[in-house]
């Protein structure tokens, strides 16, 4: 019963941060929704793809992307509103997260993925939508760029599942896994934990070089 | 019979349009190429990956793909005359466009598709190829955007055409569902009926102070 | 033996190159492998999804995904030493994509796709991980740009590896297809030869002219 509760939650708050960037962006309705459905369930849609479930579940049941088409015309009729609630926005979001997180990464072991695919397909069940979501609306992927913590904490919780499972019960590794997962997130909001970014300037840099150079040899 | 060529119009018309947007973009005749395919093509590839269809018809059979690099050649070579042809392009892709809404909803229905499901991938049959297009190209999505309706008839066209299908013949809602998506997709371009966006400015506005807000606390 | 070298070689080269895209743009140590990963295996995967291989043996088994992260940290350290490494970066890669053209259409085959899409397949391994790269670091896809020919040999040495199996042995197609695709990208990269790139200029022109009208129509 509560996943069911968790999975929905989880599932809205991804659909109206789609219709939050479809609204920024000048989408129209059908763009909005479109988008909203594509980063609500993206996720799933591809680990279902990648585990062979044809037709993938979110759309072959209808609650899933109706859900989405729903929570999109409310996003754009109280926009004012949703921009307010931030805060929970953002508790909801890691709840989803953490969830999806552990739920993919079982759902993938049911389906006879290895311990080692699981964890992945559990990572992207958690991050998949939103990359897909700021690729079609031409930003630079969020959970890959040098902001609070989002995709590492998807990382340990869907690894954390995986070891839990592996030594004993399924619901444990979800119950536990989702757990850290969110709160590892809450954290990372609250505090502003980052992971450090990589040399760019030096490659940047390096980059812009080179391609003059190739510039004036051709 | 009809229906062959109908489809082939369709995909040849998605086809000159990708390799439209690959000259103005700089490709080569590579790119030119391989964005034509994936304009005409990527649509019914993605139908047939829900579906479970592996490998996908359009890459299985020669002709889908030939067409595409036989257009993409055309229309680089005698491009002046495509870009006249405006008027004739617009209309032969309103009849590919409702064709591909309701023929893919019929293949995914055919497939073991819910009706739920199947309204879906006619839809994405439809206008999947115009998103990779534009997403490859790193456009905005046409489709989503404020333009001349292009989503909505499609969507009205494959849901046609699953009420149709469930009451009765199948050859029906294709009929019906393909005449109503070309005939409002038509209108629209006639009258520039258009969806409306959502309230972009307000959130753009707050987005902006929101970012703001965020690297100063950094 | 050698097969097993020359694919983990690709794989390591091209996740390198989706590591030095990561930290150019700013990604955090998370975005670095996951683009790394993508890049490394994105062709593979893909191909595995058009056949109906799932889960794909790239995420099924730990070495390839392990690999790409390895080679991704590896690269944020020595960043400075990987630029100027270019040249030897340069010649894997060709090995790497020659090879990639030819053993995707191999396993193809095996798989039950027609000789038409084994072909397709073959350049799909080859170039769909570059262009994955491109597309989520939001940068136009390379390999369609108007730079020293890199698909084109991959198409080459794809079919290539098609005709030569269907007269004798497997093996040999791939020998075959991978040193021709490999000798041509060498010989692009130092002689700067490059397929021809369409009208651009004109295209680009009529568009902005009929952009123009449309908005003051609207």
């Amino acid at each position: 019963m509560i996943q069911h509760i968790v999975n929905y939650a989880g599932i809205a708050v991804l659909a109206a941060s789609g219709a939050v960037v479809g609204i920024r962006k000048g989408f129209d309705l059908f763009g909005i929704a479109a988008l909203a459905a594509l980063t609500g369930t993206g996720g799933g849609v591809l680990r279902d793809l990648l585990l062979g479930v044809d037709p993938p579940t979110s759309l072959q049941r209808w609650p899933d992307v109706t859900l989405c088409v729903v929570v999109s015309i409310a996003t754009t009729v109280f926009a004012r509103l949703v921009i307010k609630l931030t805060q929970l926005v953002l508790v909801l979001d890691a709840l989803g997260m953490g969830f999806f997180a552990t739920s993919g990464a079982a759902i993938s072991v049911d389906h006879g993925a290895t311990w080692f695919a699981a964890a992945l397909l559990g990572i992207v069940s958690a991050i998949a939508g939103s990359v897909m979501r700021d690729v079609v609306a031409r930003d630079v992927p969020m959970v890959m760029g040098p902001d609070d913590m989002y995709a590492a904490p998807a990382v340990l919780g869907s690894v954390l599942y995986v070891l839990v499972d592996h030594v004993g019960a399924q619901w444990l590794g979800v119950v536990i896994g989702s757990t850290v997962a969110t709160v590892l997130r809450l954290a990372a909001i609250t505090f502003h934990w980052r992971l450090p970014t990589g040399p760019y300037e030096l490659i940047a840099h390096e980059h812009r070089e080179r391609i003059e150079q190739r510039t004036s040899n051709a």
